[in-house]
């Protein structure tokens, strides 16, 4: 075998995440975040993003907003569409975090057994955040106008209405947003975080 | 509406990518490789990856590995399998750029619709690097022995032997992997990379 073949089946040595976590000075895993439509998953996402990257971390927010478009265009909200989206979401953070990110999804995410799919794919790294706020609290805000209309029936298969919300049994963080301010939610996160995922 | 409410809606900013290439002192993008079974594009993408994190960049490679068991499990190998395969990938791989890094994908992906899909992707994040060598000089080397298996009838579909390889028209960059050693086709990666990711 002539040494130029030779070379092509020598052992390959990927970049090891600890190599990635010792680089970037901060931790790589996942937050998830489940709650209502309406919880303020994805605002308080984007807020925690913000922070974090001032303070020079590799951070990155999976939402709707990037995802359903994409890698989720071709599935709807059927549950087994939503079960389909969460499993790939899952599997697209685990190497997010893999490759040194501090991710956080946010998506209502309404099924523990998706869920605990999800935390599956990353292992240790996985950590479960409960935005909580209760429907009556969620329906009140409506940011959207999406409960309106789900009442109205103009959305099927809308959370907190017309399809189940299995809250999380044993989150890793809970984050009470229906008593507390943005501003304390970012807070209270951010805490955790810099406790949890500082190196 | 209380303040509290009131915070739920405002505008959203995300990190843009603007700030993470900023502050990763590299450009993001993707580096798509494709070409025959053991032309040699998972070898070349991960000693470029060490190479790159050694230079400090933000750098991680897809490739059969690490998405075939995860994001990819519930696809094979037919046409319409590997069409959804690469167009995750693709999404995927957007994402990965969007939020700073330069990602680099090794997968045959045979097909150039399902490439320029990949491509709309990312825009003009987008490299196609077209890792070429002939199917004679593959099937030589046959590192893992499927090109053997694939003769004998024991691979189904296999590029190269009973499945078709549709080379790109217009690649970004080439590396000729047939004539070139492993280190001479790194080099030619990294001064291509160097050139056109620096900041």
């Amino acid at each position: 075998m002539p040494a130029k073949t030779a070379n092509l089946v020598t052992v390959k040595h990927r970049v090891s995440t600890d190599q990635r976590v010792a680089a970037n000075k901060h931790q790589s895993g996942v937050l998830w975040f489940t709650g209502l439509p309406g919880s303020g998953k994805s605002t308080l996402a984007i807020e925690v993003e913000q922070k974090l990257f001032e303070m020079g971390w590799q951070v990155y927010v999976l939402d709707g907003d990037n995802v359903r478009q994409g890698l989720s265009a071709d599935l709807g909200f059927s549950p087994e569409d939503r079960t389909e989206n969460i499993r790939r979401i899952g599997e697209m953070a685990a190497l997010f975090a893999d490759a040194g990110f501090l991710v956080i999804t946010a998506f209502i995410s309404p099924y523990r057994a998706d869920r605990d799919l999800a935390r599956k794919a990353s292992g240790e790294r996985f950590h479960e955040i409960h935005i909580a706020a209760d429907v009556e609290v969620c329906e009140d805000r409506d940011p959207k106008g999406h409960y309106a209309r789900a009442r109205a029936g103009e959305i099927k298969e809308f959370t907190g209405v017309s399809a189940p919300y299995e809250p999380p049994a044993e989150p890793e963080f809970t984050v009470d947003t229906a008593s507390q301010s943005v501003d304390e939610s970012v807070s209270s996160l951010m805490t955790y975080i810099e406790k949890t995922f500082s190196s």
